[in-house]
Parts: structure tokens; sequence; C-alpha cells
């Protein structure tokens, strides 16, 4: 890495911080780990990172990561490193974000908050997308060394933007498990197994991707008109889910609160409308 | 055609009878087309299509495919048009389609159940995919004139399953949409266009996709442990989002059925296992 090789100080070692830590060591730099819990340190202590006793022990780093399960464990921690620049990855609200934003504006250290739209085994890898919101120019600063954790991406200046696209995204996340789980779940009182059904909903699942810029461009007009699936059909087709899900005995808390959302979306007049009409009852 | 050249009965001329019936004209098959409301015809009668005044003058077409807006509405239909050859594409649950199926076996119709897994301007390009279910020898019969309308993929002989991998498949597109759309708002409390937000879910959507083949092989095999992230963890997020949602002012009704199910998943003990493991809350 040359000249570009930085100190970095890693807060948090659970399956995520690790693989950070792991990502640097990979690239060069020299990394400082902390974790509550040492013995986790193990592995990157073997690859050549060094282990700080406490938190305070990681703020000559010339940037520190933050990677801790919660902001309520998080904020005793940062206020005993004080960190020079700090990237905040512990996941969080957009209010959580920008109160540590302030916090840091006031403490005088350089400040970026990000997500990271990554599993830990992908960090490192060209699948990895890490979202970054607050200064733009710290984010530019650290960047490069960012750039080895996954691809960067900034939204804005706003801090707590990070944290809003996180919740978003991973909102469209556990709403598709949990309906390919139900799915499995419906498929299989009939004796279908996961493996005979997933091949055809992974093609479904790709097909109902390109189903979601023309929703989108729908949301952002505000024309729902279609001539391709009218809401009133959709909302009647998850009648037939929640009680066929009924009669094969098993839960449908899930389909029921997507339904209740779509019935109420026709009650407001939007059956002849495309399902993108939906966002009216929920905004 | 030549010799393969069939006469095809079409019942019901919504968007999507119209494109079948349009897709079987454009592979040069003798096609007679019904619908209560005869007007919809048009179209159709002029590219060659035949127009029957009654049900009972599409009787002596080689097969018959019915796709009208529900059993109910269809159940007199296909009672006045008694086809030799039924494909029975009307949208409804596994046990209306076994009913019809028992109806047509008493009244010597031949029977398949199918279900279409495309809007209809996908009707008869590569992108549509055709899913029956029934008698094998009268689907492998009619193969070749169901192939014009998508790619035919034959399920078992219940006639029920076409519809219940139907409603599986549905709900896992209501599903993810329903958390598209909640995106699409939560993001747009903070001035986000659909245009910014899109490209990111969709790069996300594709990520996700990747993760559902993993979770299919831990609900076959009952073996929920995890390196990469736990429920517990997750539940947790779905936590920050009904809560951001909330705090933002709006709706989280299916954010919070999901946390709900997940939360239920975590206090019967699978706080440490993988998503997958929320199935035995379903099933």
């Amino acid at each position: 890495m040359g000249e570009s090789k930085k100190q970095v100080g890693v807060l948090g070692l659970g399956w995520m911080g690790a693989a950070l830590a792991g990502a640097l060591l990979g690239a060069g730099h020299d990394v400082v780990v902390w974790n509550r819990s040492p013995l986790k340190a193990g592995p990157l202590l073997d690859r050549g990172a060094r282990l700080a006793a406490t938190p305070a022990e990681v703020s000559s780093a010339d940037v520190v990561l933050s990677c801790l399960s919660t902001y309520d464990s998080q904020q005793p921690v940062l206020a005993a490193a004080t960190p020079k620049v700090l990237v905040n990855l512990t996941s969080g609200t957009p209010a959580q974000a920008r109160e540590v934003a302030s916090w840091a504006a006031s403490a005088g250290i350089d400040y970026v908050d990000g997500v990271i739209m990554a599993v830990p085994q992908g960090i490192g890898t060209a699948q990895s997308r890490i979202l970054y919101s607050g200064s733009p120019s710290v984010f530019s600063a650290q960047r490069e060394v960012l750039s080895v954790l996954g691809k960067p991406v900034f939204l804005g200046e706003d801090a707590g933007l990070a944290a809003l696209y996180d919740l978003a995204l991973l909102g469209i996340m556990w709403s598709t498990m949990a309906g390919y789980l139900h799915a499995l779940a419906l498929v299989g009182t009939e004796g279908v197994e996961p493996s005979t059904f997933t091949p055809m909903a992974l093609s479904w699942h790709s097909a109902v991707g390109g189903f979601l810029p023309g929703i989108g461009a729908q949301v952002a007009s505000g024309n729902y008109e279609t001539d391709v699936s009218a809401l009133d059909i959709n909302a009647a087709g998850l009648g037939l889910l929640v009680e066929t899900s009924r009669a094969q005995g098993i839960g449908f808390s899930v389909p029921a609160a997507v339904r209740e959302l779509f019935d109420r979306a026709v009650a407001a007049g939007h059956g002849a409308h495309a399902i993108a009409s939906v966002i009216e009852e929920i905004r």
C-alpha cells in the first residue's frame, strides 16, 4: 500500500467487525482492534492486528471504524475512544446517526456514517456495497481505505441518510424473505420440497425485480393508470392466498397484513389503479 | 403451422385472455373467442379471430382455454361451453381447481389447470412461464399449442398444484412489492426520489435473491445454524424500521406484521438461528 497505508482502528468484533478488520489487514493496513471480549480478536492477531486493551488505545489511529451491536452499547465506547476520524458502521435509526454526528461535531471528531449492504462473508468482494452519509470531505479523505471494504456510495450530507436507506433496503429484504418463507410453508403443505420450488421462486423473484422500476416511476408521477394488473385483482388474489393458507393449516399474519393494506387502497378508490397506488395508504 | 394448426377457443377477454388469443392468432391457430361483453373482441376479430355468440359455440374447438375473472363467474360459462379439452387458466385456490377437475372428469372433459406467471404484455415472449398440473397425458397432447403462450412447466397430477404454486409465488411478489413501496415511502419522507432510490433497491433485490437458495436449504434440512446473520439482530432491525417509520409519520402495518412474526420466532428460541427458522412459526 506504500504511502496510503493507514493505521485503522476497529471497535467491535462481531461477525461484521471481524470481517472489516480482516479485509483491512488483507489490504496491508495497520489494524488495531478492540472488543468487549478480547478473545474474539485471536484470529485477527494471528494475521497481524494489534489488540487495544481499552477503546482509548485506538484514539491515535488515522481512522476508526465502529461496528457495535447497538447505539446504546456504542455510546460509552466512542466517548472513551475519542477518535480523530470516526466512521460509524453500527446499525441504527437516522435519529441515532444524527445524534452521534452532533456529538462528534461538538467533540471535534471528523464524522461519516455508513451502512453495510452485505453479509460478513461478502466484505472485501465486488458484491459488497457500503452506503455513506455525513461530511463529504471526510468521506473523500477516507474513500480509498473504505474502498477496501466494498464499493462506497455517498448519499448526502445528512448523517441520517445512510441509516434511512439501510432500513428501507433491509425492509425490502425482510418482506421478501417473509414472503419466500410463507411460500415454502404453503407448497410444503402438499409435500413440495424447497429444492423443487426454489428454482421457480428465483426466476420469479428476478421477474418481480423487473416490475419495480415501473412501480417507482408511477409513484414518482402519481399516475397510477395500468393496463397490466389492477389493484382489485391483486387484492382479491391476496384474499385467496389468505384463504388457502388457512385451509392448508399454516399461519398467514404477513399475507393478511399485506391484504389489509391493499384492501384499504381499494376502499380509497384505487381498485382500478396499479399496485403502485398502495403507497398512498402508506404515506 | 401446417397440420399442427388447431382450433382454439378462448373464454374471457380481459387483458390476459385477449393476450392469449392474440398470441394464438400470431402463431397461425384458428381462434374462436367468447366474452360476456363482445365489444372487447374487436381488435382480435380484426386479426382473424371468430366471435362466439355464446359459450356453447366454442364447444367444437380442439382445445378451450378459460381465463375468466373468478371461479364463480367461470362455473356457468364452462357448464354451457362443454369443451372437449379444457385448459383452465382462471385464477383461484387449489380447492377450486380440484373441484373443476372433478367436474370435468365427471363430464368426460380432458382437463389441465394452468397459472400464468407473466403480465399480459409478456404472453408469447421468452419471459412468459406457465405452470400446469392435472392430467399428464392431456398436458402432453396440448404442449405444442400451449408453448405459444409461454414456456410450459408441468408440476404434477394433482390439479390443485398449479394454483398452489401460483399463490405461493404471487405471495412473494406482493410481499416484495409491499416492502418496496414501504421503502419508497420511507426514503420519500426525506425527499429521496424513486429514481434515486430504485437503482440501489434493484441491486439489493438481486442480492436478496442470492440469499434465497441458502434459506431454502436450511428449511429443507431443519439446520438453522448461521455465521451470517442471526434472527435476533434482524428482529431488532425490524424494531428500528417500525420505530423510524412511526417517527417519519408513515404507516407501518406490514413491517409490524413481519416484526411480530420474527419476534415470535425469537421468543420460541430461534434468536441465535438464521432467518430461515421463522418458517417454524408459519407452519
